[in-house]
């Protein structure tokens, strides 16, 4: 008889932002009336038109598939080298940062990378997570068979937690111990948390010692405002040896439905075989799309190449304004209302300590019942996000502003 | 440091659409005259505009994301309602298959889904693939490390090969060993071949009785044209328990720029852990969609939809037309120049066989340089395609004509 994948019974009951849709969905039908006033800070997605910039590439790019002259079929699975070349420059050379085209490989988003990259590593590899963390590290490391069953706080056996608390600014140290793959997410989901350039120069300083190899998040690195907080881990020498980077188009451009990120996987990451081999990990990667996808949408790679015109550049900045006004919003009213609040500042998230007494899940539904507001535990993002909630600043200003008066009018004491 | 997944290592040098591109690129950098008049009928990609149906479709879903009011971001992984309810509808329940509409699960492709479904199958399970067949079957149970090192002729340890010959008419007899997983492609890629339901019925009956799973790849069942010839393997009663079906729009809808496609998993396949327990596939697939995917682009989700309109449906019938007319033109070509010719009846793939003393990739060089035509070498589909080559009737009237021309006024013997 066919055999299924078990490590997947591992899994805890639902992925948190399914969870915290079957929550809503059931209070929205016990109360009718309050659902009507149901205000979204839960999940991170964005909630302002496409910039128009994409909106007429993508109309025009439909445009020549609808006709015989200027149709195409399958593009290169790693991205056409339109889109794959505007990236490099624009984001990395123009900023110093020598990465060729082709070591950009496009996808459907930052999600699904952050998951693939596990196929071209050996199960081998002894792991470490940040803890708070988007969940999507930890479930697919699951999924792989890269750890034992969890325990009663919902953490795995054979996974390295790096605590991220108050006291460390929300930024973890290496471990003392030796690590090979280390998942890094800056400016952080959920603490909103950045790291400065000393602190990543120390993490690149680990993974040269330990020839470990850091995943580096950086899908909210259209965000940071402060100067001198790295956008790109490779930004600090030595990074393209030991990093891999993921961005998205999803926070920047408005992308989440219309789905486009990308991979940096330098020519000079390498990784060994059990008997100690080396080899660039780009190579396997490059196989890995040749053979398990068929390359983005090709309208949608002509929207996130307008994304890079002098238009596009403004629109989404303009974007990204706006996110980051709802932030101070959010972040004021919830000082004013005697919570303690972390983040919001280079990044869209505000990281909010519950009431004494209240734990994640509690402050999750008091805030669904008397607030109608939906936010995300922090509990939901790993143990040591017991005691926080996420208020996601992807918003109308309308709905920041009403809000902050929600919040502004209640008592957490 | 950190370990690589050397299950790669055991590929052989590149997949073969890359490959074949690296010969034509190198051949037409030396020869500039005659790759003016070169004619692709290698990849099977379609040539021909977007029906009309799905370019209004998509632009006016670009203009729905462009205001705020109708603006949306992430939908379910697992697809929009509007377009899985359809599929399930028109596709299988208007047919007398008793399909939900959440055992549709949508994706950007049936190349990529024909490898993540190994994401939720146990690495224990013993695999069963036909030769020849699309290569991405085989890659991408060796990158999972279900095999052992290839040998001279290509296959892999721990696979047990079915060969299609021309004696069994192309399509495979279940094995007399039980094996878990079974791949099946029909229409064929790259045969042609299609089964009658005697033969699939013997597939699920040996599927029941050795609680095995087929995976069956119906990617090109719109060209089918034969009547009595199953358009899905859910048409044998009792497959609704042991298959899992992929299908695509690239072949029909022409979307193989556009991308989707999608997977049938029923709520009634089980599958076992290693102490015997049994449980359905279809809620690891769904959590896997969750943890691994962020849903089509929403765009494609509209442009797919209305392929199913009425105006959609004729449209498709056209393109189906235009490809099987080229099928008629290229078939009767190649026999007449005294070629042994298969398939190409309900499939737009023509299967040949070499002629005497030349192997697949002479062919292939033969065809390129005497005729500057590009086909794909039969034996880049496993080694009982030695012998063999696959033309593609994806192409332009014009150039089809043109093929034939150049095809009848040659001699192969």
């Amino acid at each position: 008889m066919a055999y299924l994948n078990e490590n997947y019974l591992k899994l805890q009951a639902g992925y948190l932002f399914p969870e915290i849709g079957r929550r809503v969905k059931e209070f929205c039908e016990a109360n009718p009336e309050a659902a009507k006033r149901l205000i979204r800070c839960g999940i991170g997605d964005v909630t302002e038109p496409l910039p128009p910039a994409a909106v007429t590439a993508m109309k025009a790019a439909v445009d020549e598939l609808s006709v015989r002259e200027t149709f195409r079929g399958y593009g290169h699975e790693q991205g056409y080298e339109f889109l794959r070349s505007k990236i490099a420059q624009i984001d990395y050379r123009e900023r110093g940062i020598d990465i060729a085209d082709d070591e950009i490989f496009l996808s459907d988003g930052s999600k699904s990378d952050c998951g693939f990259i596990l196929d071209v590593l050996g199960d081998q590899n002894r792991i470490a997570i940040t803890d708070p963390v988007y969940p999507v590290y930890v479930d697919t490391n699951v999924m792989a068979g890269h750890t034992g069953p969890a325990d009663e706080t919902g953490r795995f056996a054979g996974i390295a937690y790096l605590p991220c608390r108050a006291e460390n600014d929300f930024v973890a140290e290496p471990p003392n111990e030796p690590v090979d793959i280390v998942y890094l997410c800056f400016p952080n989901n959920p603490t909103g948390a950045v790291a400065t350039r000393a602190q990543l120069e120390k993490w690149v300083a680990y993974a040269q010692k330990h020839k470990a190899i850091l995943l580096y998040d950086a899908a909210y690195e259209g965000y940071i405002s402060e100067p001198g907080i790295p956008r790109s881990i490779f930004e600090i020498p030595g990074a393209t040896e030991c990093a891999v980077e993921f961005r998205s188009f999803s926070k920047t451009g408005g992308f989440t439905g219309v789905r486009c990120g990308f991979t940096v996987m330098t020519k000079s990451l390498l990784a060994q075989t059990t008997d100690g081999r080396e080899f660039p990990v780009h190579k396997l990667w490059h196989r890995r799309w040749s053979t398990k996808a068929n390359g983005v949408s090709y309208p949608v790679q002509r929207g996130a190449e307008a994304l890079y015109s002098q238009a596009g550049r403004e629109q989404v900045r303009g974007l990204v304004d706006h996110y980051m006004g709802n932030a101070r919003i959010l972040s004021e009213a919830a000082s004013r209302a005697s919570l303690r609040v972390y983040g919001g500042k280079n990044a869209p998230y505000i990281w909010v300590a519950t009431p004494p007494g209240l734990t994640s899940w509690q402050m999750f539904d008091r805030m669904l019942h008397d607030l109608n507001v939906v936010i995300t535990p922090g509990s939901g993002f790993g143990s040591e996000g017991e005691g926080y909630f996420r208020i996601s600043a992807f918003n109308s200003r309308a709905n920041a502003e009403e809000v902050a008066r929600r919040l502004e009018t209640t008592s957490f004491s």
